[in-house]
């Protein structure tokens, strides 16, 4: 899995998202959707703010994405998330048949992966790794500090 | 799987829902979610008015089920849909923990359970098959007229 400059580029605009969710106290994942290099969606976690276990930072960014260019599939697109996408996420990436997943820090725990390369679009491509010391920090951060309280 | 009386009842609701979906040309899908025999939130398939894949009945009655009990975990309650859920509402409802799972029309290509179990909660209880002739005859009818258009 090889990180490009541009995604590397787009993964920070993710990780600023993640930050707000940081600060906002929620669990700091971010989100943002492209389409030919342009962000069209940008989103963070808000399952506590929105009292919400499905307002996830990909399920906002695929609904305001599809919002963005008129169309609810996303074929044309990159999804730039900082943590491996849960498995909820991952199918409705499925659904939206995004042609492109980059996600920052692994989650062996709950991860997609832990169930399988099923849960996506056949036709989707992934790439993982990407920034990954910062994303994984930010999360061990976060949950540094609610242990902590 | 064995249907109690009270399944059947709030499946009805669940169907009044699909049939909304219907007649707005949407794949007629409709769920109710009840706590303590009581129905606290309904939704139908808005995936094409929305223009939005993750607009599922599932997820936007799980989205309203936690605004009525202002918490996220839906531990107490059960989630009526009348088509088995896809993987996307699976692990949203693993994320609700929802306390049980009633079906009615089995989904063997979309279904949940072409990836199995693991996308639900381990706590989660499921019984599919309630009044299904109805809810697949509804899913079959709306296909046909797809299909002739």
């Amino acid at each position: 899995m090889i990180a490009t400059g541009g995604d590397e580029h787009f993964m920070r605009h993710a990780l600023r998202e993640a930050e707000l969710a940081f600060k906002a106290d929620e669990v700091p994942i971010g989100a943002v959707i492209t389409c030919k290099e342009q962000v069209i969606a940008r989103a963070h976690n808000l399952t506590e703010r929105l009292n919400d276990v499905t307002a996830h930072a990909e399920m906002q960014a695929i609904t305001a994405a599809a919002g963005h260019i008129g169309g609810k599939y996303l074929t044309e697109c990159t999804v730039y998330v900082t943590v491996e996408p849960c498995p909820m996420c991952a199918a409705a990436l499925r659904w939206a048949q995004v042609g492109r997943i980059v996600f920052g820090a692994f989650d062996e725990k709950a991860g997609y992966r832990r169930i399988g390369g099923v849960l996506l679009h056949p036709k989707t491509q992934v790439t993982g790794g990407v920034l990954e010391p910062e994303c994984a920090d930010l999360m061990k951060a976060f949950f540094k500090r609610k242990r902590a309280l």
